[in-house]
């Protein structure tokens, strides 16, 4: 029998809880043993709740118990995820956590401490809730490929305004009012809408593909909160689609990384993500372009890859079988030096063309969207050229597109 | 170090000679050891070519040869393909195949003697190209999850061929002649157009899935030949694509396996899987749907699958890590009473309404599309049903239409 704990029984850990007793007939049938949930640790009381019996509020409860053989943490944050979890490896436990911001922050510290104790740290649902990324893409695309790219659509809150703003031409501020209401979005939007959550989930990506450290921080973030209703209209008018990509590249051997808006062309399996649907694309020298989609977050979806972690884990006491990267951190290149295509937007109209010209180079003209005003789209250019095109006369906007 | 062997020089194994060559640094750096090609067994010769070096005619070379310790299989076809493939297992070897023929046929022979001779038999290159679709299926998926549903566009000639009609309004006939001379589809294009490479392929993955032997020849088969111009005029009204879908589905407890073309809605992520790339949906009870987004065939794609399983499996000399599935033959489904969705054309207009709902139950009306017909979009009836239909005068055609 494997003995498991989960700490914190909040939307994800309850359905890891539910996973574990709705599925245990095929769960024990893969793993040819039982697996029970001897603790459940939540600082609430649960009356009624079946959880009642096996719930705990003492951390050290877990920790002292040998038994308990590997460790589930959904309860988020930093702290005291990040105290809990390294008592727990230290303790000899194994530990499957969904918590981005705890992968994201303390992710190599913990790795090692893993390693240092024999047990497992992993994370798979620490991305792309309940799509298989992290094993795919350790176990099937990184060891045979140069990986040049990977971008994703992360975050389904923002799939879901996007996605319901071109539908209905509608503008963010109401569309985002009427998510919170139906409970798509939380009534702090901040970490969603600003792609606080995105980034650190291509922090984590990131990480994996370069093998090093990317920091957070360090990830030039640019939410959708100053994407318009106008910004929509040019997107249909070039056949696109509106998206909020947490992206990896490699050009000429450096690496960029960033989440910002882009709009997106029918040309990318990106173009079809609607709705809170995530997408994660990745491009290897020998495999070129393969997706990975579905379900972004949920209870169960996300508990169904916290559990194929622990199943993992399970088959595999005493053996360290989880990616890792090193704690170097990687130098990327300069966020002025990054290349993309712009939609520029200007007050006038296409007499405009000659001035913008001059600055960022040949441009193509669009024409008829937005009454007033008159849209170019770029060749391939620096964030340093577009940021002098916006000093020009009736500058409105930028908006990144997608190759 | 680990060496290897390749058998047969077509398309995918001099894909994985170069993959080999061309990413030496990143496979030895992911296995920790060099992995060298010692052999490459094909009947021809090749002047000039790398390869000349390794060529070998005799596959015993191969087979008494101890220091290979993993041999690829791209021959394709099931003989000899399955006397080689059985003599390296019995030698001790592993053996990873691209060959959807061998493994569909005798995959759960080869299985066995595998076990038995503690090595592994693997297979992730012969479903969907370079999509990784067997190890997250088997590894992130099903250990967790009552699957109840796998659908893919598993054939890329032929969705080359169904988008083509789509946009450009074509015949089948026109557009296979213009695939055929660029080279998309093989000059005798019977095992794409009726359907026999993607039976194949659902065969192998239902098997996984449901772990039972589901008999190629078993599943009702259905190919692109009979979709005309006018079934694409109707997709477009019901605001639908038309796709060769490869489908094993569990109702009320029974599997139903088919391959058949539907016409798809938007609501499915594999609407937007265009051109000659693959999609295979997977629907859990937990992880509720994900899709798995490739290029289905080619070289470096196809080649990029088979060296996943080699390195997994240089990573895993003398343990057993490859999904079987039981021999024991599954008892699939009725085929007339599996239900679907049909459009049901009939000439004439929509005053025959009253007839056909006499036959099949309420239906609803689609009218516009060709001049002189009606077509009926019915509730979720038997194939028995739809053969009553078929009796009713005027009748000229049902197509599946995806839920």
């Amino acid at each position: 029998m494997v003995q498991i704990a989960i700490m914190g029984y909040g939307t994800i850990g309850s359905g890891v809880y539910d996973v574990v007793n709705t599925n245990q007939a095929i769960i024990q049938g893969n793993l040819g043993k039982e697996l029970r949930v001897k603790y459940v640790l939540d600082l609430r009381e649960f009356p009624g709740d079946p959880v009642e019996s096996v719930l705990v509020h003492d951390v050290n409860v877990i920790i002292n118990d040998p038994e308990v053989e590997i460790v589930v943490e959904t309860m988020g944050g930093e702290h005291p995820a990040f105290e809990f979890v390294s008592s727990m490896l230290k303790a000899g436990k194994s530990v499957v956590t969904s918590n981005k911001n705890l992968v994201a922050a303390k992710g190599v510290e913990l790795m090692k401490l893993a390693v240092e104790h024999n047990v497992n740290f992993m994370y798979e649902a620490s991305v792309g809730g309940g799509i298989p990324i992290i094993r795919p893409l350790t176990r099937s695309v990184l060891p045979i490929n140069d990986v040049d790219e990977i971008t994703g659509i992360l975050n389904g809150t923002t799939n879901y305004i996007l996605t319901k703003m071109y539908h209905d031409g509608s503008e963010m501020a109401s569309v985002l009012k009427e998510a919170q209401e139906k409970g798509y979005a939380e009534r702090n939007p901040e970490a969603d809408v600003e792609g606080y959550d995105a980034c650190r989930k291509i922090a984590i990506l990131g990480s994996i593909v370069t093998g090093q450290q990317i920091d957070y921080q360090s990830i030039p973030t640019e939410g959708i909160t100053h994407v318009t209703k106008e910004d929509v209209l040019y997107a249909k008018k070039l056949g696109r689609v509106i998206r909020l990509l947490g992206t990896c590249r490699k050009v000429d051997g450096t690496y960029y990384a960033e989440v910002a808006p882009y709009m997106v062309g029918s040309n990318s399996p990106l173009f079809a993500v609607n709705g809170v649907f995530n997408g994660i694309m990745v491009h290897g020298n020998m495999l070129d372009t393969v997706m990975f989609y579905g379900q972004g977050a949920g209870s169960h979806p996300t508990a169904s890859a916290v559990m194929s972690d622990v199943v993992d884990a399970a088959a595999h006491t005493g053996r360290i079988i989880y990616p890792g990267w090193s704690g170097d951190k990687i130098r990327l290149g300069e966020y002025d030096e990054w290349k993309h295509v712009f939609l520029l937007r200007f007050l006038g109209d296409a007499d405009r063309k000659e001035a913008v010209e001059a600055v960022v180079g040949p441009i193509q003209v669009v024409e008829g969207c937005v009454p007033g005003e008159i849209g170019f789209i770029t060749g391939s250019i620096t964030n340093r050229d577009v940021a002098e095109a916006a000093k020009l006369e009736g500058f409105i906007s930028r908006f990144r597109v997608k190759r």
